[in-house]
This record gives C-alpha cells, structure tokens and sequence, in this order.
C-alpha cells in the first residue's frame, strides 16, 4: 500500500455507481488521490443513494455533463455499454483525461475505443475482484488489495499514452492492487479460465437444480451445504453484468468450455464404467492448486471458508 | 440443542477416524452420550494421531476386536468399505447393538446391511455436513450444527429395529443435527443434485484449468478471485470418499449430470448466437435460491463468504 503517491486528481467522474465504481470511489477518496468525485449513472435512484452515503459529491445522469472539467473518468458500467459511452466520450471528453474500465472482457473493449481521438488515452483495465452483491451501497474501499488488476493498452505508442498507461498503473496500485499488463486476447482467455466459465457453469448448475421436479425445491436448500450452496455465491452475481460478459468474450468462452465439456465427457465415461483409478487421478489434483491459490493470498485457508467458525449465518438474519 | 437427551452408551466404536469420525467422536463427548470411545481404522498413524488429540480412547486396527463389548457402532469410512465391514459385522457384532453410517450415498449402504442378522441393528445416515480437510486434526464438534442428517431405515419393522431408528435420530440431534427421514433412492437423487454433481462439476473444472497450456498456471492460480476459487474449495475434497461416491451412485449421478450438459448446451447455444435475453433469464436465476438457502441457515450472508472482512487468507500463513 503506498499512502504517499504522487498521483492526484482534481476531478474524477465515475460512470456507473455500482459494487466496483463505488469501491473504486470510496478507495480514491481514502487514499487521497482524488479531491472531488462525481457520478454519472442512468438510474437517477442509484445517483441519489450513492450521494446519500457520500460516495459521490455530485451526481448526474448525463454523461456530456458528468464529464465537464474532469481530469480522471472511470467506466465501471457493464461492457455492453462501453461502445456508446465512447462514442460520446470522442466528442465531450476534455484534452488529455485519462480514462480507465473496469470491465471483465478486453478485446471488445480495444473495438470500442477505436472511436476515441488520439487527444484522450483510454487504458483498457480489469480489476479482478469483486463480490456477489450489487449497488453502491456494497461497494467497499479495500476490494482491491492484494488483488489483480490486469491492464490491456491499446495500439498506440505516443508519449502521452504511454504515460496515461504508468498513472493507470500508479492509480491501481494506490487502492492496493497489484498491476499486470498483457494484451487484449490473452486477457481474454485467461479470464475465461479463471472467471467466465466458472460463472456459466454456476449459473447453469443452479438453473438445473432449479428444473429438476423429483426433487423439492425445499431439498435443494435443506442439503446444500453438501457442496451446492459454494455454487450460489458467483450464480447470485449481477446478471446484466454477467450477460455483457458472455455477449462479448464469445469465441474465448466457447473455446473453453469446449475443453471443460470433454473433460466432463471423460468423467461422464468413468463414472459409467466405474473407471476407479481415473475417478480417483482426477479428484487427486484439486488439493495442490488449492494450496497454491491460498498461498498465493488469493483464497482463505480457513475450512468451509470459515462459515463454521464465523457462527455468521443466515439465521441471524 | 439438547443437553438433557437420556440417550446414553457405555461404549461407542468410531470406524474410520477422520474428520467426520472425530467430529462426531468429539460432537458425542461434548454432549456426554458416550461413555468411552474406541477406534478403528486401517491406518495405524491416524489412530496414533486421534489418540494423541484424545478423540478415541483406545484404538484398534481390527475390527473383530474394536467392537467388543460396544453398545454403539458408527461407521464413517469411504462408502466402498461398508460390504467388506458388514460382513465382519454380522459375525462379531454384539446382540441388540446399533449401529449407524455417514456414508453420502444409501441405496448401496442398503445392499451393504442385507448381510447382516437382525439381531443387530443398522440404520443407515447422511448427515449432510463436511469440510474440504481430512484426518482426525480436521474434525470439530459444532459441524453438525444446523444441518441436516438424512436417515434411510432399512425394510424392517420388527419393534427392535424401530426403536433403533428412534435412537439413532435422537443421536443426530443430540449433536445438534435435525434428522429427516426418506427412502434411500430418494436420498441417492436428491444428494446426486446437492452435492455429487456439484463436487464432480468442481473437480473437472480444476482439471481442465490445469490442462490449458496457453494459459499459465500461474495465471489461473493469480486471477482465481474472478470466481475459480470458489470451485477449489469442494475440490480439495478426500479424493477416496468422492471416488466410492460416484463408484457408488452411477445411476442417479448421471442422471442428473445428463439435465446439467443440456443445460449447458441451452447455455451454450445462446452464447453462440449472441441470445442476451436467454442469457440473462437464466442468470436471473441464482439470487432468489441463494437468498433462501441462507435464509434457511444452510450459509453465510457476508460477500465473498466474509473472506474479504476476516482478512484471513492465505499470506498469513
């Protein structure tokens, strides 16, 4: 965490008050970087609930208007929307303004700034974090830290983008992340990997359950802590958001859940044939990248995610 | 939770001493059931380790001599194990004796008890409980709190057998469990749904991330905060309990695995032709089932499963 950087911002507006851009707000604001924050966001009720709880100073739902004397714009609207908003962006955007994403897939995001004149730098970023809630109200200042964000430059190699891409850099490490740049197309599958397919998968397995009719919705809740309910966690996330993504990283998506639907097909096989020693090789590699993701500080060693120890269920509710 | 339950054993035998054998060893003690508890297993060192940590009283490798004289027999091995053990048992085990299992599949526990004599009494049982850690260190006396214990009674009606049934759900509840009774195919599907595809879809997951060489393990392990890692947790499970698991519940497993791969396929589809609204009907989907699956006390409210409150991962360690 780097308290003393010399990165600052008179004005930032952020374009989408939603988790991620009122995370992004709370952690500028706690860490000094930004002097005034203003909203621009579709949903005049979001505007004014992220006003309430100081989020944002100002809030509009004009983007034209939003961006007026801002020196930082931060789109943290789902992808879908990113296209229109820099086509707007082209033409209002004020000289020299540095503008970053936050959006999940990246080469969809290249598409859309092809629009942008050469006098505004966009630098195609991904935080990856975040929770299964949604609205400003469950944004938090320390999303961040310790967490990756990967930034995805576009195809320009002036002065003044490149140095648009370091204060990127600076402005993601000041909120505690850890940058990684690579380009559109790896992000792309990468993410894939790591992010979309296991959404799909979660939102497909809880919309199965969902189907099958012999057994009672009721049994589904009563025995999920038989390993369903980890599922619900990513399958509760925002589904706008979430159609955006799999909108956008098409051939990626599909290329991997290729690969996880012949894997399946091989245990679908096992299971048929009471194949032990390929049951059993395969249950066999979970433990060791388990291991290696909570040693790498991205996942709690803690058993059951600490759910038991916690006593923090939905009873107290 | 009862404190003053009359259910009462002199000696209890645990058969298989790990993490959910030394849960209920330390679940039966805490609430002072059982007088003295032995154990047995096959593994020599376990029985040193739970010995040490004062779990069983006594250990056994043999089974013969493990249940002599016990009032109480609970058998907590992989679901493989239980032909073999029963029919030791319809030898050696004493007159009137019950005798309960944990095991997560049932149609096949049945098959297993059809060996045995009436004189003794078996009474199948899942309590839908666990974590993704192994051994008798693992085990904590509170994991049955709140959570479901399924019983399967076998197809008798002999009043000896019917008391035994009594007894052994008045056990579960006595560590803090709430008992339901069905027929063992009805567990095996309803359980196919909560739990078996849920691991197995976990498990070929995490093979295929690791099987993606164009990206690098590192990067699956570094973005895993994307949604992967909620994945690792069930699939850092006990590779043998899971192998008998599928080895065990073919038919229902693939059943429902068969409901899944259409699912995905629906999935799959509408992400191929670009389908937003099919996307984002069934993504709509996850909020309702998780919100009354933690209204049902089944998991926690906190994002992220609190991981980010606690502060508790991995770097710690």
């Amino acid at each position: 965490m780097k308290n003393s950087n010399p990165l600052k911002f008179k004005r930032a507006v952020i374009v989408g008050v939603g988790l991620i851009g009122s995370s992004i707000a709370r952690a500028l604001r706690e860490r000094g970087v930004v002097d005034r924050i203003v909203g621009v966001d579709s949903d005049p009720e979001i505007l004014a609930r992220a006003r309430k709880i100081d989020v944002i100073d100002d809030g509009f739902s004009d983007l034209k208007a939003g961006v007026e004397n801002v020196d930082l714009i931060i789109l943290s609207t789902p992808v879908g929307a990113l296209t229109e908003i820099c086509t707007t962006l082209a033409e209002c955007a004020p000289d020299g303004v540095l503008i970053v994403d936050v959006g999940s897939v990246k080469g969809v995001v290249a598409e859309a700034a092809k629009s942008l004149p050469d006098r505004i730098h966009f630098v195609p970023c991904h935080p990856v974090a975040g929770t299964e809630q949604s609205g400003p109200e469950a944004g938090f200042a320390t999303l961040f830290e310790n967490r990756w964000c990967i930034l995805t430059p576009l195809e320009r190699s002036d002065d003044a983008y490149l140095d648009a891409v370091k204060q990127a850099s600076v402005l993601w490490t000041a909120i505690g992340a850890e940058v990684e740049i690579m380009d559109a197309a790896h992000h792309d599958l990468a993410l894939a990997v790591t992010s979309h397919i296991p959404h799909l998968i979660a939102f497909t397995l809880v919309g199965a359950a969902d189907d099958i009719e012999s057994v009672a919705p009721g049994e589904v809740v009563k025995y999920s802590a038989g390993g369903f309910r980890d599922f619900t966690r990513i399958a509760a996330s925002d589904p706008v958001m979430w159609r955006d993504v799999f909108l956008n990283n098409r051939e990626a998506v599909l290329e991997v859940l290729g690969r996880f639907s012949e894997e399946l097909a091989v245990m679908q096989r096992a299971i048929r044939w009471g194949d032990a020693d390929v049951l059993f090789e395969a249950f066999s590699r979970g433990r060791s990248l388990r291991r290696a993701i909570v040693d790498a500080g991205q996942e709690t060693d803690v058993p059951n995610f600490g759910r038991d120890q916690s006593g923090d269920t939905g009873e107290e509710d």
